[in-house]
């Protein structure tokens, strides 16, 4: 196994950029990620594994024309964007797809999701839960954000995602698909007594709430009914009542 | 208004120990917080303020004792142990208490749960459903780390809540508290078919479950039924979806 000793060598400034500039990701069509747990689901999940930057030798066998290089953890550390970095980092390829949205299945709609964390854990939950569907549109973290991945644990190599401009959102509903948006705003009901099933459920930021665009293609607006105490819920909480409440 | 121009200051020293020791919190009987947000919740739900350190001039009145001093933002970002500082840090005072758990209310008992902004998260999601008492026991993250307050939002100045030890626990079962425990092991039924209300619901971290301790204490065994190739949901989502139906 071929063993890194510098921070220069290439591959550990193309980890580096990879891990905290979203247009180089997109650019160079990789993604970065961390640790042997997501190292597991990502081989699991087929996912296209480029190269892997270990500081141990792997308990487990990865496909052949996979590069593993060995190196030490203050490299990893230097190069990870996270903290309490793991031992391992790996690129994997973006997927060519285009998810296909249903226009019948039950799917989230985010909408200006900045938090990577909150974008990752509502996927994680989402999968859980077998949500179709994963729209995301406005400036919602990015997918393919280390921390988005972390927190997906694994989630963003199942979960059928894809991003929609507002035009693309507008020709969804036209084809029949019904909107429901979670809102504080007047006109909204509580979450128990819509139907949530196939419906696209949308979310938008805890500060901002749902873009006008994304409202005005409301059928229903629900809201979650809360102590008056409190301003609003974490927004991956509220995605896990909407979804809980649409099995 | 007082000026801090320098990080060697005795306020910064203290702050910026407040910000990172847990020791050193129970120590001095301070927590630290930041953003003006926060200052807002603090103040209204009757915190005792000790000392603020902004770059600006507050835009609204504290309390004539509150000692309010003016710094730059780099004096800020070189105290806060939290990314994307906010212009004001401040301390409060660790409220002499020992909240009374009743045997009656819905509560949770946070069992190890180490990640601050998951007992964050929780406690602002249990605020939200008016959740009596939350009981923390094991290695929990502090309740004063300023990531558990910022992911409170607030909550962490309203929510009753107290530690326990295992012995603690045994004595609140005696006094015929009903334990409910989140386990994914056998013997365990769908949430949606055990009553939560009026019961203690106890919730492990994602890792390791519930501990030995209060599983031998757990009158019913719950489970989240999620999709096979998901390993679990993360500890805030799963206390969110037993909090909503113990509603």
């Amino acid at each position: 196994m071929e063993k890194i000793t510098g921070r220069r060598n290439p591959l550990c400034v193309h980890f580096k950029k990879l891990g905290t500039d979203r247009d180089y990701r997109a650019e160079s069509g990789e993604f970065l990620c961390d640790g042997l747990k997501l190292l597991v689901e990502a081989d699991r999940s087929g996912a296209e594994i480029v190269a892997v930057l270990t500081c141990d030798h792997l308990p487990f066998p990865l496909p052949l024309d996979t590069k593993v290089y060995l190196t030490d953890s203050s490299i990893i550390n230097s190069i990870s964007p996270l903290k309490n970095a793991q031992t391992v980092l790996f690129s994997c390829k973006i997927p060519q797809k285009s998810d296909e949205v249903s226009t019948t299945g039950t799917s989230l709609l985010l909408d200006g999701l900045q938090d990577p964390g909150n974008v990752g854990t509502i996927m994680r939950t989402a999968n859980a839960f077998s949500i179709d569907n994963i729209i995301l549109t406005g400036a919602c973290a990015d997918v393919y954000n280390p921390k988005t991945i972390r927190a997906s644990m694994g989630a963003v190599f199942r979960q059928t995602f894809r991003y929609m401009s507002p035009s693309e959102l507008k020709q969804l509903k036209e084809k029949g698909t019904r909107f429901v948006g979670a809102s504080l705003g007047s006109g909204s009901v509580d979450v128990t007594e819509v139907n949530l099933k196939n419906a696209l459920i949308a979310i938008g930021s805890e500060g901002r709430g749902l873009s006008p665009d994304v409202l005005a293609l409301c059928d229903e607006k629900v809201l979650i009914p809360i102590s008056p105490e409190c301003e609003s819920l974490n927004a991956a909480i509220a995605a896990a009542i909407l979804i809980w409440n649409a099995r």
